[in-house]
Order: structure tokens, then C-alpha cells, then sequence
């Protein structure tokens, strides 16, 4: 579908040609998996757990796909499973490229220079193992270690986002801290940014992006001037209490510049009152497309 | 082997039953395996070279088992195969505790609550699907984003082992930032310690620990002080730059609490001068004892 091949400048294709922002998170809880699916099967048989996982997540690509230009696999719902739902994984993710829908595994890895290579290696770009089209990055080892991720994601037209401020509670912990007249999250920001300007596209956007969470609008606001040609990756809507209006000042003045993920909201919208007269994957492809056009009145 | 459960404790045996501190990393990088093990194996072929590299570490776990009370698998070389890799990984974790050594695996996993459960559960504990020892943590979502682990840790017999400062040149970009009058790494040794001392067990070391580079010295004495209940993992010796003399500060007065870690210097000892009259597993268990030899003299 997309005809340039830099990740930053696909991300901005896909989100015009679906005219919708929305990221659908993987997250497959067993638990909250749809009953038709769970029936009969074992749950301490890994590899039937993960097939099932795996038929649950290509169903939710299925139905999401016209409406979603990026979805974030979870890496820890897949290594929960074992070796089986490693290969679940791979399976999901063959799929959604196949759907036309771009890939960001949420694995939120980080290691020194020659591991981080390793993993940059494994995920990113379509010769790679994984073959994803982005993978969350932690930051904490320091500044010499994002650099082996931001080479390969050059070289291989795939993407990075970098934890610059995370949507949970205790984010302020250690990313609030005041160094100086900075924030440890605000350096981070500057980090980012600076990668973002060295891999720019024709989209203005660089292939280097940061995970801003919806649940602290005012700082969303912030880093989004303070990143102009980073990507925002905005998790945190919904079921963690970010609204519409609070990821609106995550997007630059043309309604673009950021993605914002929906888990439990969409791929379990079934469980949902409103969504309760639907079949489950219908369920799922209503919960992404309302989601999409709650984004777009913005 | 061990009589007692609480991880902390059976560490403590591990160490005093094989009266060693060396934890040995398996980091298969496959360029560097034996060529025994690589020939006829097409590299395309990724179920082949899984398996190569499963055999590897299993023949260096039975090389190093008498003197090493815990193995350290780099996830991102085994990530880097694809769901063979996974696997492969599998098998290796396996081996280990047949061959009664401990496993900490080093994925540095980290997120928010409930993604965290998922890691903490796929991990942690012989009950878990990967059943390891303890697992490498990073800290930089937030102090609440640890408590998923801690617990899991704590309810398993399990391990986990906390960044604070790691071994990388730039370590101090993050880490070493001044918060008022405390460094970051200071901060999340603070932290740290406070879970150790609500885990301790009769050997007096909780079940959380934390890592600390051998390539800063004076931060390793300065935090064996400020943690004097959690264990300390030390990368770093050997081929990033550490001596015997730099990792001596991680110790107490009794010579323990502290593990250090070589990966290169010893899986792939085959490679070095010294041990090259050998074959390849007679070097590896050659250079495992020399190192646990070079650390009780101290």
C-alpha cells in the first residue's frame, strides 16, 4: 500500500488513508478472552492457550484493519505463554502486515550497546525475524544505548519509540525528578527529539518517536512542542482514564504527530454494555471505529 | 540441592556449596560459537541454528556447573532466533536447574501494573511457564511498576534483580543525574534495599537485588553499603573492563552478597590465547574455575 518506505513517513500514509490516530493495543488476557474461543480448551496446554490466543488476536485484526493503521502487540501476553506463544506472536504479526496494518511490538526493551543491538537485530524491519515495523525502547541504561536501535531503525526503515513519560501512577517516581530546572522526563524529550531531526522524512516526522501517556495531559502538551518531529505514541485511553480531549494536545496543528492506543477498550469492547447486542468481533470493530471518530471531532 | 526455598537463601547456598561468586552469562552470539557447532548448519535456517545454539549452552552449563551457583541467559540472543530461539531458550533454562544451577534471566523487563503481572507470572518461579530463578528488572516506569515483581518474587521463591547502575559508558546519563542531594542511582538503591529488608531471609539478603557495573568502583563500594541486604549482580568483569580488584567493593565482610558476571571471558574462552592448547568445553571449564579462583582470593 504505502509507497515510501521511511517508518515515520508509512505511519503518517496509514493514518491519512484510514483518516483515523487509533492504535489497538494486544494485550490477550486469557481471561478475558471471548467464551466461544476458551471453550474446550485446556489451560495447561500452552500450545492450545496460544493457538487460541493467536485465532483471538487475527480476528481482532481482522476486524479493526480499516480503521486502525497501527497495533501494539504486547510482548508479555505472548512470553506468558511459553515457547508457543512466542510462535503465536510471529503468527500475529505476519498477520497484520498481510492486512496492511503497520506493527509496534510493545516489548519496552533496553540493554547495552552489543545486547541492544541484539534486539534491534531481532524486531526491527521486514528482513528481521520478528519483521515488526517499531518496538518500544527503555531508556534508563542511558543515551549510548538507544543509538544501536536508532541505527538499525535507519537502516531498515522500521521505527523506535522511547519511554519518555509512562501513563501509570507512579511514572513521577523517577521521570518527575528535578535535575536542575529539568525533568529526567524533559531530557528524555530533548533526547528523542534530537533523533527524531537526524531521521526526518518527507512527512516531517523522523523514525524516532516517544511514548507520551494520556494520563497527564499537561506534560502531553508540553512535549509535544518540545518534540516537533518526534511521533507520540499516547497509551493510556480508556480503560486508564485518558479521554479524547486529554490526548488532543498530543497532536500538531494539522491533527496529526500522534497515535493513541486503546486496549481492553477495543479487542474486549464485547464485555461493554453498549457493545453487548454484537457479536464479539463486531463488538471490537465498532469499539475501534467509534474510538477513530471520537479522535477525529477531537 | 538446596533445603530452604526463599531465593535469597538458596542463592546464598549455591555460592557457599560451590564456593564460588561467578555467574556465568549466556550471551550465544552465534559468530562466536565453535566451529564444531556451526558446521553444515545453514544460518538461514533458524530452527537449525536454535538448536546449535541450545547444544552450545547446554555443553557450556555441563562445562561450568560444579563452580557456578547461577547462569545469567541474555534474552536478546535467544529473541534474535524467532520463536526457535524461544524455544531454544527454554531447553537452556532447563538444563540449568538439572544441572542444580540457579537461572536468572536477563530480559530487563519492565511496565505498568498489569503488564508487569504478565511478565512476573511468565518468569518468576519453578511453577511459571519459563520457571526461572529471578529475572533483571528495570526500574524506569516507576516505583509502582516494581511491586507486580516484588510480590510475585516474594510469593514464588523467586528473584529479581533491579538496575541501578549498569555498566555502559553511558550509564551517567540517566543514572548518575543529581536530584537535590541524591543521585538517581542512589534513589533506586534506596528502593531497592527497602524490598530487600521486607524479603530477607536467614541468610540476611532479601529476595530483590539489584545490578551495579564493575566498571564503577567507587559506586559499587559506595552501594554495597547503602543495600546491605540485597544482592548484588555485578556485569562488567572481564571483557567491558572490570578486574577482580574493581568488583571487591560489591562484597561484605563475610566475602558474599554479591555475584559478578562474565559472559565473553568465559563461553567463549576458546577465543583467548591461554586456553587455546584446549578443546573448546575444557577452555570454557577451565575459565570459569580460573575466574571463581581469581575472586576467592580477593
Amino acid at each position: 500500500m504505502p509507497t515510501s518506505k521511511h517508518f515515520g513517513d508509512r505511519l503518517a500514509q496509514h493514518v491519512r488513508q484510514k483518516n483515523s490516530s487509533i492504535c489497538v493495543g494486544l494485550d490477550p488476557r486469557w481471561n478475558s478472552l471471548p467464551e466461544a474461543l476458551k471453550q474446550g480448551v485446556d489451560v495447561n496446554d500452552m500450545r492450545a492457550v496460544a493457538t487460541a490466543t493467536e485465532v483471538f488476536c487475527r480476528a481482532v485484526i481482522d476486524a479493526v484493519a480499516s480503521v486502525t493503521p497501527i497495533v501494539k502487540p504486547q510482548a508479555a501476553f505472548f512470553e506468558q505463554l511459553g515457547p508457543a506463544g512466542m510462535q503465536a506472536l510471529a503468527g500475529v504479526i505476519q498477520h497484520a502486515r498481510q492486512a496492511g496494518v503497520l506493527v509496534l511490538l510493545d516489548g519496552k526493551r533496553g540493554d547495552i550497546g552489543s545486547t541492544a543491538e541484539g534486539y534491534a537485530d531481532a524486531y526491527l524491519g521486514e528482513n528481521s525475524v520478528w519483521q515488526c515495523d517499531a518496538l518500544t525502547v527503555n531508556p534508563y541504561l542511558g543515551d549510548d544505548t538507544l543509538v544501536p536501535f536508532v541505527e538499525r531503525a535507519v537502516q531498515r526503515d522500521a521505527g523506535i519509540f522511547v519511554l519518555v513519560k509512562t501513563s501509570n501512577p507512579g511514572s513521577g517516581f523517577l521521570q518527575d525528578l528535578l535535575v536542575g530546572a529539568q525533568t529526567v522526563f524533559q531530557r528524555m524529550a530533548d533526547l528523542v527529539e534530537s533523533h527524531a531531526g537526524n531521521s526526518q522524512g518527507d512527512s516531517g516526522y523522523g523514525c524516532v518517536g516517544a511514548v507520551v501517556g494520556a494520563t497527564y495531559p499537561q506534560q502531553l502538551a508540553e512535549l509535544r512542542g518540545r518534540m516537533p518531529r518526534a511521533w507520540i505514541l499516547i497509551p493510556g485511553f480508556g480503560a486508564q482514564g485518558g479521554s479524547a480531549a486529554d490526548v488532543l494536545p498530543g497532536f500538531d496543528s494539522s491533527g496529526t504527530g500522534a497515535i493513541v492506543n486503546s486496549s481492553r477498550g477495543i479487542i474486549f469492547a464485547y464485555q461493554q454494555q453498549q457493545y453487548s447486542n454484537l457479536d464479539w468481533q463486531e463488538a471490537v470493530a465498532r469499539a475501534a471505529a467509534d474510538m477513530a471518530a471520537q479522535l477525529a471531532l477531537g
